[in-house]
């Protein structure tokens, strides 16, 4: 497993472990994490921060020539608001672990120049199915549903 | 001039007021104001708490049927991440004070479902224009350029 993918899988599991929905993201410029987290709706009430958001937060302020070497991992589809987030910072490239218990507007992030590869994995795709079915109420919160 | 897009206004000018980007952002469901806010880029050195997004945020956790009779204001035409947000929790309505400074997706939204109205509002426009004009490194950190 691409290693940077690996650390995106234990925030994931991070937020698990902390009562969250079980969702990690990593920032990755020039082969250095600068940013990582997980879902934050459970943990800090809080409905901006979702995990890509909180890598993004996590982050800090970046330069944009330097989003613009950046690779954006997330163990989940990136929904509306993360996609355009990627869309605001000229992030070019999006690593996504699994699309399969929920697909965010990729098709679109790629009619905008965004590099989406999709890593289909199993262990990401078991982590969501089991939390969705143990809380739908609050997966379909986390997606406005 | 509407009482919530006043707010909204009002938001921006507290947002300046405190050293900040002047775009401010108010919610309101079934006629109550439930969120507002500013930009947080300089009070907080956020770089996910644009006006909308600080708006939702205060708002807190909200049921989908709610976000569904919503109508989100902003003075400033939302951005890729801001109109994503909008989609994310399908709020049918927004009202935007001026797209003549910035302009985000509006037909994308449009094209999804959402009602967008301009209300091209002379007093945003210049709040943003001298913002430009003294803090041009600033303004394009804000939107990713």
């Amino acid at each position: 497993m691409d290693k940077f993918f690996a650390v995106a899988v234990a925030e994931a599991r991070k937020g698990m472990a902390t009562g969250g929905i079980p969702i990690g993201s990593v920032l990755v410029i020039d082969g250095q994490i600068v940013g990582r987290g997980h879902n934050q709706r459970v943990q800090r009430g809080s409905v901006v921060l979702h995990a890509e958001m909180d890598c993004l937060e996590n982050a800090g302020r970046i330069k944009a020539a330097d989003y613009r070497r950046a690779t954006l991992y997330s163990t989940l589809s990136p929904c509306d608001m993360c996609s355009g987030a990627v869309l605001l910072y000229g992030i070019p490239r999006v690593v996504i672990g699994e699309n399969r218990t929920f697909c965010g507007p990729e098709d679109y992030m790629r009619s905008q120049g965004v590099e989406v590869v999709v890593v289909d994995s199993e262990e990401c795709r078991q982590l969501m199915e089991r939390f969705i079915e143990e809380n739908p109420e609050l997966w379909n919160e986390d997606i406005g549903e």
